[in-house]
């Protein structure tokens, strides 16, 4: 079984939306990579019963959760309970790379 | 809501045994940080019914899975699927910290 794996080695970009790659994945858990390149946005939605966290690997996001707006960059977490609206946008320089969970898995 | 957090600001050490914090926690996730500091060992276990998976923040660990050995250091993702014996010992020379997630949360 193939249990261990590097984050970089799952980046990746597309010119037309944000890149998504799976890590892992269980009935309750999805783990995966977003990438947004400067500019890209993951579009405010939400997850009824589904639990999410981003976890910024590199670069720098600014997160919505609900009613609330920050940015955050490399070692932060963020966290979007079940049923709140939540996105992210890459107003920064770089590649925005997160490891992201989604639990239980979509 | 505080839906931001950094993880450095969550790290720290037990004498005793290995150090856990809790960063945020939802009916579908539990997300974590696990320190342990050189020598200590988070003892093979497993859950039945909860996806796992270890984010190495710095250091440097062997982690079991199921029969399965590794070594991971940053930037690695270790994945414990529902069921499967897990655990880690830090054999290095400084703190591993690992971001963990364990869905649904216990």
């Amino acid at each position: 079984m193939e249990f261990v794996t590097r984050l970089a080695d799952h980046v990746g970009a597309r010119p037309d939306k944000f890149y998504k790659a799976t890590l892992f994945r269980g009935d309750a858990l999805l783990l995966g990579v977003n990438c947004l390149e400067p500019g890209q946005t993951q579009a405010p939605h939400d997850h009824a019963g589904q639990d999410k966290f981003y976890y910024v690997v590199e670069g720098e996001g600014r997160f919505q959760v609900g009613a609330d707006e920050a940015t955050a960059g490399p070692g932060m977490v963020v966290w979007a309970p079940a049923g709140v609206v939540h996105g992210v946008v890459n107003q920064g320089e770089g590649r925005l790379t997160l490891l992201v969970g989604i639990a239980p898995a979509p």
